[in-house]
C-alpha cells in the first residue's frame, strides 16, 4: 500500500504559502458550519513517522479553531483503561456532533506494535483489525465522517533523520529509540502494517496514506483530505449507507413460531421448595461473584423482557446476594441530550465496570432492536445493522474476559395483564402502571417478532440468550441465578 | 463526640421485623418520589467501622432499589484519580438529580488516616477538613441533599470482634489487618476524627454518629434517618440556605471606581516590535510547557472578558507555541441537560485535565459571577455563594500543583463597536456578530460591576486577576504569553 507514499512529493515555498492562506481560511469556514451541524469528524493520524504524526496534529490545531478539537493521543493506557476492553479508550474519546476529534495513535498502531514485538500472533491481529473495522462501520454508520491518515516515511528518509537528531540534541526529544526500533524492523512492520492496514480499508472509513518526507506537501495533502471531505460532506449530508450493510432480515419460520415459542410457560416452583434453592442459589451466586472479584473478573448481565415480567425482582434477588461494592446497577431509559450527540452505543461503553465489578443493566443496548425497532425511534436500516454492532460489542466484552450473560424475561398477555391490575391495586407506588403500559401491549406480536429475530440474531456461541419463563416469578428468579451462577463457573474454569 | 455512640443501644429481633417492615415501603416509596424531584442525596458512609461501613452500604442496597443508587467504593485511588486534586473523584461520583448515591469512604477518612500515619501534619488536616467542608455546603447550596453518617465500634467490641474472626475463617475477609491497625491506634484514631469531624460538622450537612456494636439497632438508626431527611425535604421542597452563607457585597467605592479602571488601555505594541516579541515570548512559553509536562504540572488557564477582546487569538498564541498534546482547549457554553443535573461546579471539575496537561478554558466558572449574574439566571444567593466556592476550588487546584493563570481582556466600548463592524465585514463566517453581542453591550455597566466585584473576591495570592489592557490586539497577545511564561516559571521553582 505504500508504493505511492514513496514518490517523493514536493511543494515549494511560495506554492505552500499560496496554498496555506486560502486553506487555513476555508477551514475556519467549514469548523464553523460543522459546530451546527448533526454530525461529528474523526480524524484518526497514524503511520510510522512517530515525529510527523505529532507534527500533524500540532499543524492541524493551529491551522483549525482548537477551541472545537477534541484531540486524544494514545499512547501507553491508564489503568483504568486497561481494566476494560481494548476499544473502551477510544469510545470515550469520541467527539460529540458538531466537534472534530483528533486520535493520535489510533486503535490500530497498538496491534501493529504488538504483533511486531510478538505479543499477539496472526489470528490475534486479524481479530483486531476485525474489531477495528466494525468500530469505525458503527460510526460511520451513526453518522460520523472517519478520516484516517497513515504518515508513511520511507526508510531511507528515517535514516538520514536518525543520523540528523544525534547531532542536534534539540532534535533529541522528538526521535528516540521507538524509531531505532522502528528502522531495526522496518521491512517487517511495513509487511504487517500493511496487512493490518488493508485488513481495516474500508469504502467508509479508507486509509490515506501520506508520504512524510517533505513536510510541506504532507501538510496540505492532510488539509486538502480533511477540507474536501467536510466540505462534501456539509454540502451534501449524510451518504447514503454503504450498500450491503446491516443484515437481511430472517425470512420468518413458514409455522409463524420463534425462539420464543420453546419456552414452557408452565414452569413453577412451589413455595417451600424455592425457599431452599433461592437460599442455596444465592449462597453459591455470592460465593462465585466474590471470586471474580478477586480474579478482576467482570461479568456484564443484561436484563430484558415483558413490562412486569420481573426484571427488577430478578436482579434483586442477585444483588443482595453479594456486597454492594461488587455491582452496579445501570437503569436504561432514554438518551439524554448529551448521550443523543454520540454514536448509539457510546452511552453502554461509558458504563462499563472496572476489573471485578459487575454491570447489570436494567433494560440495555437490546432497546435498539426492541422498542425502537417497534416504535420506530430507529429507521430499519439503522436497527438492521445493530445485530452486528451488538454482537461485535458483547465480543470485545467475551474477549476481555468479561462473560456476557443476558435474560429475557417471557409471560404471556394474561399473566401480565393480571400483574397490571396487581400492581394497580398496591399501595408501593413505585410499581405504577401508566398508559404506555398498556400501550405496550397492543404491539404484543410486534414485539414477539422483534424479540424472535433478536434471539436468533444475536445469541451467539460465547454470549447466547437466556429465555426465562416468568409466568411464575419464583421459577424465574431461580433460573437467573442458576444461570449466571453457572456463566460464572465457566468464566472462572477458563 | 462518640458519648452516644458507646451507650449499647439495643432492638429485639421482633422488634427489628416490625420496624423493617414499614421501613422498607416508605423507602422504596420515597425514592421513588425522588426520581421526579429536583435534588439528589449523597449518602457518605464512614467512620472507624469499617466491616459496619460495608455491611450497612449492602443493607441499603437491599432495602432499597439498587437500580436507583449510585455507589462508589472509594479505596485506593486509580492513576487518574491520583492525578487531579483529592476531592475530584468525590466529584465524579456524584449522583445526578432524581437518584441517591451512595459514599463508602468519603473524603474525610483518607485524611484522618494520612493524619495517624504521619502523612499528614495537623495544619494539612484541617486544611482538608476545609475543603471537605466547603464541598457540602457547595452541594447543599445547590440542593443536594447530604446525609453523613460515621459508624463507631467502641473499643471492646472491636476486639471482641477479632478474636471472632481468628477462630470463624468464613469471616477473616472482612476483618483484617487494617482493623487490627485500628485496634492498635484507637485512642489517637478517635482523638484525629473527634477533630476531623468537629471540624466538618455543619448546620446544612451534620455528622450522624452511629454506634455499630447491635447491627438491628444501627440498620434501623440509618433507615430511620435516611428516610426521615428524605421525606422531610420532598414535603417540604428545598431549606432556605443558612443565613450568612453567601458574601456580602463589597460596597461600592465612593468614587465609583474599581480594579478595571486600573487597566490602562491605551498600552500598545507596534507591529515591528510585536514580531520580535511574540516569537520570543512564544520560544519561552513553550519551552516552560514543555518542562511542565515533565514534571507533571498542568497549569489552568481561564480566559474572560468583553465580547470580541480577543480571547480566542490570545488563545491560539499560545496554543501555536506547543504541541497538541500538551494542553486542551474546552470552550464553555451553557451547561447541557445532564450538566444541569449535578451541582453547577460539577462541569468545571469533569474537565480537569491529566497530569502535565495545560486546560485552557475559553470562559469559565466566572460565568457564575458574570453572565448568570447580569441576566438573571442565577438569583443573588447563588452567585454570592460563588466567590467562595471559586476560591476553594481554585485552591484545591493550586495545591494540587496546578498554577491557576486567569485572564480579564479589557477594552473600551468603542473599540468593542469598531470590531462588532470590523467582523460584520470579514469573509470569515466564524466570526459572526449577533444581535445578543449587541444586547450585551447595552448591558456595559452591570458588567463593569459584575467584573470589579468579582477582582474583588477572588483575586487571591495564589491565582491572582490579570486584567490585560487589550484595545490593542498585539499588546494583550503578549501580555498574555508573557504572564502565562512567568505563572509557568515560578511553578516550576517551586
Amino acid at each position: 500500500m505504500f508504493e505511492d507514499a514513496e514518490v517523493g512529493h514536493e511543494l515549494s515555498k511560495d506554492e505552500y504559502r499560496t496554498a496555506q492562506e486560502t486553506l487555513r481560511v476555508d477551514l475556519l469556514n467549514a469548523q464553523f458550519d460543522l459546530r451546527s451541524a448533526d454530525f461529528s469528524v474523526l480524524v484518526i493520524v497514524s503511520g510510522d513517522d512517530r515525529f510527523g504524526r505529532s507534527e500533524v496534529v500540532d499543524l492541524l490545531h493551529e491551522w483549525m479553531d482548537a477551541r472545537y478539537l477534541v484531540t486524544n493521543v494514545f499512547s501507553a493506557p491508564t489503568d483504568e483503561e486497561r481494566e476494560r476492553p481494548r476499544l473502551w479508550r477510544y469510545w470515550r474519546g469520541l467527539p460529540p456532533r458538531g466537534r472534530i476529534g483528533i486520535h493520535l495513535g489510533g486503535p490500530g498502531f497498538g496491534a501493529i506494535v504488538d504483533r511486531l514485538n510478538g505479543k499477539a500472533d496472526d489470528a490475534e491481529l486479524a481479530r483486531r483489525a476485525d474489531h477495528v473495522r466494525r468500530f469505525e462501520r458503527t460510526l460511520t454508520s451513526d453518522g460520523v465522517l472517519v478520516l484516517k491518515f497513515w504518515l508513511h516515511v520511507p526508510r531511507g528518509e528515517l535514516k538520514k533523520r536518525l543520523k540528523r537528531a544525534k547531532k542536534d540534541p534539540t532534535l533529541a526529544w522528538a526521535v528516540d529509540k521507538e524509531d531505532r526500533r522502528i528502522l531495526k524492523k522496518y521491512g517487517k512492520l511495513m509487511e504487517v502494517a500493511d496487512r493490518f492496514l488493508r485488513a481495516t480499508d474500508t469504502p467508509h472509513a479508507p486509509w490515506r496514506i501520506i508520504e512524510t518526507t517533505y513536510s510541506r506537501y504532507r501538510n496540505v495533502l492532510i488539509a486538502v483530505a480533511i477540507l474536501g471531505a467536510l466540505q462534501h460532506r456539509l454540502a451534501n449530508g449524510e451518504s447514503s449507507p454503504p450498500p450491503g450493510s446491516g443484515s437481511a432480515a430472517v425470512p420468518a419460520a413458514p409455522d409463524g413460531r420463534g425462539p420464543l415459542d420453546s419456552v414452557d410457560l408452565s414452569a413453577q416452583l412451589p413455595y417451600d421448595e424455592y425457599k431452599d434453592v433461592l437460599r442455596e442459589q444465592q449462597a453459591r451466586f455470592g460465593e462465585l461473584a466474590r471470586r471474580a472479584w478477586d480474579e478482576g473478573i467482570s461479568p456484564v448481565l443484561a436484563f430484558e423482557g415483558w413490562d412486569a415480567a420481573g426484571k427488577g425482582g430478578a436482579i434483586r434477588r442477585l444483588t443482595r446476594a453479594v456486597p454492594a461494592k461488587l455491582y452496579r446497577v445501570t437503569p436504561i431509559a432514554a438518551p439524554t441530550e448529551e448521550e443523543r450527540s454520540y454514536p448509539w452505543l457510546w452511552r453502554f461503553w461509558r458504563h462499563l465496570p472496572r476489573a471485578g465489578r459487575m454491570a447489570i443493566f436494567d433494560r440495555s443496548w437490546y432497546g435498539r432492536v426492541l422498542v425502537e425497532r417497534v416504535e420506530g425511534f430507529a429507521d430499519e436500516a439503522a436497527w438492521r445493522r445493530a445485530y452486528e454492532e451488538i454482537n461485535d460489542f458483547e465480543d470485545q466484552l467475551v474477549e476481555n474476559g468479561a462473560p456476557v450473560i443476558k435474560f429475557w424475561l417471557h409471560l404471556d398477555p394474561d399473566e401480565q395483564l393480571r400483574r397490571f391490575r396487581d400492581r394497580e391495586r398496591t399501595p408501593y407506588k413505585k410499581y405504577k402502571i401508566t398508559d404506555e403500559d398498556y400501550r405496550n401491549r397492543g404491539r404484543w406480536d410486534d414485539y414477539v417478532a422483534a424479540v424472535n429475530e433478536m434471539v436468533a440474531r444475536t445469541s451467539t456461541a460465547t454470549s447466547p440468550w437466556h429465555l426465562v419463563a416468568a409466568n411464575d416469578k419464583r421459577w424465574a428468579r431461580v433460573q437467573v441465578l442458576r444461570t449466571v451462577g453457572n456463566a460464572l463457573e465457566r468464566a472462572l474454569d477458563r
